[in-house]
């Protein structure tokens, strides 16, 4: 029962076996593995973008980072909620690779809104030279909290930043299990909707660590390979990175993989709705879900073996609300998910 | 004939196997994986180091640049070799990390001596405020032109260092190597040495991309920590890092595929020796080399298949001496190196 | 009709003086200067503090920036309220200079409270490596609105600054007008009330351009030289920043100024007040405030010549609230203000 | 007898007489100033380009690294000699501001040459993404060891420079003692030979504290502005640095001044040749210089009252040589050579 977080889970077999397959021979270091080209390749089509600049990188941070500092200046700001990964969990990283700050854009079901959106970028507008600059907005997609944003809501945060002259970018660390849940194309979710540039990750949904950084403007393309290298995020070995991100797209991998995941977070819900003790701060709409419940319930299921995160303590009062976050990965599969509610029921 | 690079050739099919088993089943992220704990006990033991604080990153760009922001304060000055690895093949990613500049230190051979480095050290003296700070001293094991430092050189650079106050950081890409090359342990060619702080390479040497950074003081963990997280280094699926690291360190590997690359290196070293076409303008002491030969013998082993970096133009006339450099990983064996020597002399 | 800012009027002719007189024959350069051994020793009876680190820099922005990096590690998150001028208007300079963050404290008359300020600590803390760490609270005093923390209020926010092992910062840029208004002495409103640094102004009170950085402990003293010079915001005829502070500091010309430019605040408030024309969203306790009033108002102050800001535009309905700002001088006067207020009657 | 730095000396009184004037009334600050006017046209017209983008700030090391930070990426490397202000003395202030690192060029008579200049540049090459990038030339006019670069040698050094597009920066700290030296204009001094930016230094040649940078090409001005707020060298009360910059250029008393100091320099170098006691190292040509002496000479003339740096030790024997540095501000006068040479003699 480990619903701790999407990157405790294994890798696919088959990502397995292409990092397997690529370990023959000898390759060009450093980008030039005949297996990137193939990679790019297939993204480019993936994303209906012939002309998109790809780039390989083995962490999600890194992916954010290096973009946004390919997208900001160190005299802007950078437009994100509170809750996105940017702000919370990279201890500045995205300050240190771009220079720039954040500005904290205000949400609602974790999302921010054309209305927050706008409020924030006028906010930061009458000082000149004084104030920090606006610079690109990051939406991040699936949200932190599990909730997922239409390709409307997309389309309309994006027209406001265009109004303002700002770029955007989409942290897509759960790229496919927001695919999956809005059924729509990658196309459709990015440049279609607005967006600029895009982190298409592959670690939470069954690689071992490569996350794809894609701009469809490829005017870019030189000044993120030197980011990159200049912060140490050039796979000399790259061959590793390409050959799960191949795998990762070969066969649709990469949407079997998010689809499974999805509808495990599906069935979870649905039980823990159907359990009547438990309540959703954020409508749990891909493969993690926030939950409620009083401190008894968390106490029985980590108890019983549930591995997950806990905000706050588990010590006092049995009755008193406490928050849990559950994420389910490619393998937690219908079986997992039913012995986690069995336990909630015993 | 791939003497392009060690980081051309594949990852030891132990290494693989050791990322299939490490696959199986959850893990908790960001290092706090079982197999980190074996590797962090069995780099303590393999150093004789029990305090020692030990961390990998996936590139060694990575552990050179975190580990000197780690020793280095932003106004001081790193000393290093016009040749090193961090001056000029990390696109200013040292100086990105600890703000510190770099300061050249005359080389013999490709090796700073205590004379150049004391004089590199007292030239930074004088200016009170206005000059950067005397920093950590900065040395590459093996040498980027394949020659090895001895242990008694290796003492008296850091006897010089100490007499300074200065901490000193082994840039050990190809630590197994210098090691195989020496006859020496891992204790003796570092703290024993004086050296405080050690970055161990295994990507160069048969591992998909992992180098461990190793502080035999231990107040340093926590901020490496922090840099590595603040540069996007921290890896969630760390066990796949582990894992190749586990393997290497496990029945000796690192050992083995180091005598290898080196016994191909000699072999290889003693072959072009041997052909009378060819002059080393550094002594080859370990798996890597650079000779000089006529551009008409570069173009007859390029012709043949041969796979080299060689410094400068094909074009131009036969007779011109032109510098090529030749790499011997673990896995290019005495075949391939026969090889190469029977296109030198076709 | 000057009242845009406290930056807009001349320095004190005293301060003019000591100017010509520091002009006669040569000194050492850098802060070697007998001016600046007088100024240290004054600012610290000054401050009954005999063992603070005392330095001079050229803008607030510096002073603040310098004293936070100093203060700060590049991985933790520095304190301030959404309406500081380290988080408006310095266009990312502390951020730049620390390479930390800032986290925005809620604020109450637009200073922060034990409470919201507790709660962002505490919204800081169980991220382990991944989130920002908790770094400096920096307060500003006058606050950028108007108002002044008493004593208590300090002594309470330290308190739980303290409480989490924190430092804090004083953004002094009016700190002559908080004592004024409050009036307790430099001691009683930093150290004794827990700030750990100071930044002394004396750009906006009658200077042309100096304030001073005070550290009360002196273990940070050469830490924030190399940090200034390496800023290049170590001025080489330094004599001419250390007169400007020394006849600030002689006959206690920075009370005098500042009781000025308090009195000439308090009139214009209670003239404003009295007018029934306008309310204050902060309520003014030094010498500058907001004032709400409707935009016919403000056209016809300033078509009859008063200079200040209006947030917003003056295009629009006459009968709309608009918020202006007003700040007074230490030269402006009763007869500005009354002037002032009379066009406000007219 | 004060030779020990052209920031030592008394700013002139008329510049002491137009901070007067300036701080007359009220002012718009931060650049705002009717003064910052009026010395843009007159930059313009000494200059004679129309179109410049002309700032001032109040430190040589704030105008370099700013002005650098503007030309420069960060994965750049900006190619100087290792005598340069920029590499010597400001404490990393250009990496910090730039983020580049510094390339030493070799010298001849201090002054880089074309042939040193192009195997610099030639050197950075052949790394692709691995080393730095090639970025901006940094010449400084006069040199730190008191040499003057011809117009022929600018336009040498400015041409390899285009040849492989790279942007010129002059450090003219000492740039009126250079014009003066060369009996050349401004524009021919700068854009004429092919520079790009200029430092056009007050601060060493009467002035308090200001420093103008001029970029030929006005695309540079938003961008340099906004890293001068983000460095905090954005003036409130501006008035004043302009007021000085004002007089400086009013009927050429930049001129006046720094002939006078390159008067008093040509004869003390002349005394000090026709002493026979000393040599030099460096051929002076305008107001500094460096001369090798017997160490009981420098004793001799310290006991005299004679304020100069001495680079080394005054204990030892008094028939080793020792360098000294002699440095004539504009204020010196004949007198004050007379009096030095004197003592030289006694």
């Amino acid at each position: 029962m480990f619903f701790a977080s999407d990157n405790s889970g294994p890798a696919h077999p088959k990502v397995m076996e292409a990092l397997m397959r690529a370990n023959e021979g000898y390759r060009f270091g450093y980008g030039a593995d005949a297996e990137m080209d193939r990679v790019r390749d297939m993204i480019r089509e993936l994303f209906e973008a012939p002309e998109a600049a790809v780039y390989l990188v083995s962490t999600g941070t890194a992916a954010n980072s290096i973009a946004l500092a390919t997208l900001a200046e160190p005299w802007q700001t950078i437009f994100c909620t509170k809750l996105s990964h940017i702000n919370e969990d990279e201890c500045n990283a995205p300050e240190f690779y771009s220079g720039a700050k954040l500005t904290l854009v205000g949400d609602e079901n974790a999302k921010m809104t054309p209305t927050t959106l706008r409020a924030a970028i006028e906010d930061e507008e009458t000082r000149g030279v004084h104030g920090p600059q606006r610079g690109p907005v990051s939406i991040t997609q699936v949200t932190e909290k599990g909730t997922v944003y239409t390709q409307g809501e997309l389309k309309a945060l994006t027209a406001v930043a265009k109004e303002f002259g700002l770029t955007t970018h989409l942290d897509g660390a759960r790229f496919a299990n927001a695919i999956v849940s809005l059924g729509c194309t990658p196309a459709e979710m990015t440049w279609k909707a607005g967006i600029d540039c895009v982190c298409f990750g592959g670690t939470k949904n069954g690689l071992m660590g490569v996350e794809a950084v894609i701009f469809f403007d490829p005017k870019h393309a030189w000044e993120f390979e030197l980011r990159r290298k200049r912060g140490a995020h050039l796979s000399s070995k790259h061959r590793y990175l390409s050959a799960q991100m191949e795998a990762y797209l070969t066969d649709d991998l990469w949407l079997e993989l998010a689809t499974s995941a999805n509808a495990a977070g599906q069935r979870l819900a649905e039980g823990l709705l159907g359990s009547n003790a438990v309540t959703f701060p954020y409508e749990p709409e891909a493969n993690l879900m926030f939950f409620d419940a009083p401190r008894g319930v968390h106490k029985k299921l980590q108890a019983a073996g549930a591995e997950y995160y806990v905000m706050g303590s588990l010590e006092g009062g049995d009755d008193d609300l406490v928050t849990g976050r559950l994420v389910c990965d490619w393998s937690v599969g219908s079986d997992g998910v039913d012995e986690f509610l069995a336990a909630l029921k015993a």
